[in-house]
């Protein structure tokens, strides 16, 4: 029996947030309705930020509360960045929260102004509060920060420590600068998962150094179950203009049916919807397929 | 002690005869230099083909001179499509020589105009004819052809015992359209080198559908430890217009050592050369770190 892959599908959050242009609601829930109709099974669906900050996700309770009404059997998640966040999403019935701290503390500084140990607090106040919440950590810098390079992976195995003693069963190692390599993804979640036995993992690998694809299979062949990508492969990354982003989620979906994985997505619906977004929406695209004319020989 | 893989560098010969624009001599013979001083030990530095055919090639005679006489201790291929070729390579001085066979009967006729037996045939003339050469083989479309899909692993096996029996000990399989997933990559090569132990093994993988790197490590960790690639990823698929080309180099030896291999090549000088060709040469480039900007925190 084929193995299941569950692709976390993250472009609503990671992949428009990153856009100059802010996409309109009805655009947006036209998109996740796209997504879900390929058989997309998980979702972040959106972000709830300060829409000073990112006015790209200014309509998260509207995209979020859409989503729980309309699909109620899917994984939906949503980040929150802090306990004000937390409220939002909860009021708009989102159950499934993404929380970042990055592993490097200066990076945790330039992200979200927070020490580790006012992150950690933070997070103690949100579980507190909202004992129905899942939460999900996304453990940024994981395989290397722009500010402290390349961790040791006992730095990491510690962090997940901590992450789980404070009450969390669940988290993505993040490679937020596209620097890992597939032997460190390997190292890392073998020591991870002897260290934390009980905690569940995902991976959120950026392309930064065309090495998406790569390093997702690394973390699948160590026993990732859930990888999340993005449409198209919109992304990118805030400390390096130009580069490409994501893990394009159509080019996983093809690897991982052309190797025999279950994902419940059918890629050539997902690829019509990727190739649309593009005639719509300015952005970098890191996906591949999407550069293959459809009437090509290439099939 | 770290692994060496061998990176053979075929920009010279399939990427810059895939570009609109035809290159002047000098300006490849600059390239030439500046790749051999990155630490490049094995390169095709261009292909004995008809002028009328591909005229980006024009020069190969001038080309492979230069080579041949500036860098004897390198290990220089030429392209050569029939017994002509070989006649001019070998009076360039040229001793390493590649041979293209596709697996596609169909592709060969498309690629050369040829059947298989004809492909043979010309072979043995040109191994009969030439006792000095070192001829390797490329075994195009061994992972997909467009007009015959996915061929059987039997089939590829077949295929590199007729070409070992042809005389013949070092081949390099071709995705040529870049459609090989790393499980098929790894059962092939692993059929392959039990039913042909003596056969020299090298892959030469584009990237289409964005495998380049994860198909090239699938083959490393299979046995293989010559790959190849093309400078910024030049090169493409003339069968899907607008799609991506080769491997880039310098992203893949980014990986390589990243992952502890030691491949004799500098990465810092190779990127910069990349870019170099970049600014100079307009093509479709494939590769990730030319888009990183130099100042960025993402080192």
């Amino acid at each position: 029996m084929a193995q299941k892959i569950t692709v976390l599908e993250c472009g609503p959050r990671d992949g428009w947030q990153n856009l100059q242009q802010i996409l309109g609601t009805a655009q947006k829930l036209r998109y996740i309705d796209g997504l879900f109709a390929c058989g997309v099974e998980a979702m972040e669906v959106t972000s709830f930020v300060s829409p000073r900050a990112i006015p790209q996700m200014a309509d998260s309770s509207q995209v979020a509360r859409y989503c729980v009404e309309r699909y109620p059997d899917k994984r939906l998640f949503a980040l929150i960045p802090n306990f004000r966040g937390a409220q939002n999403a909860y009021e708009a019935g989102i159950r499934n929260v993404t929380y970042v701290i990055s592993l490097s503390e200066s990076h945790n500084k330039a992200n979200i102004n927070r020490t580790h140990e006012q992150s950690f607090e933070e997070l103690a106040r949100i579980l507190n509060a909202f004992p129905e919440f899942h939460i999900c950590i996304g453990m940024a810098t994981t395989f290397g920060c722009p500010f402290e390079g390349i961790p040791e992976i006992s730095r990491v195995v510690d962090f997940v420590g901590r992450i789980e003693q404070a009450g969390v069963h669940e988290l993505y190692l993040a490679d937020t600068i596209g620097i890992a390599d597939p032997r460190q993804v390997r190292e890392t979640i073998a020591a991870v998962r002897e260290a934390c036995p009980g905690m569940g993992l995902q991976v959120h690998i950026h392309d930064t150094r065309g090495m998406g694809l790569v390093n997702t299979l690394a973390a699948i062949e160590s026993g990732v179950e859930i990888v999340q990508s993005t449409l198209g492969g919109l992304g990118g990354c805030p400390f390096a203009p130009g580069a490409s982003g994501n893990t394009a989620t159509e080019d996983l979906v093809y690897m991982l049916h052309r190797m025999g994985y279950e994902t419940g997505i059918d890629f050539d619906r997902l690829l019509a919807l990727s190739k649309e977004q593009r005639q719509e929406v300015d952005g970098i695209y890191s996906g591949h397929h999407i550069n293959i004319a459809a009437k090509s020989s290439c099939y």
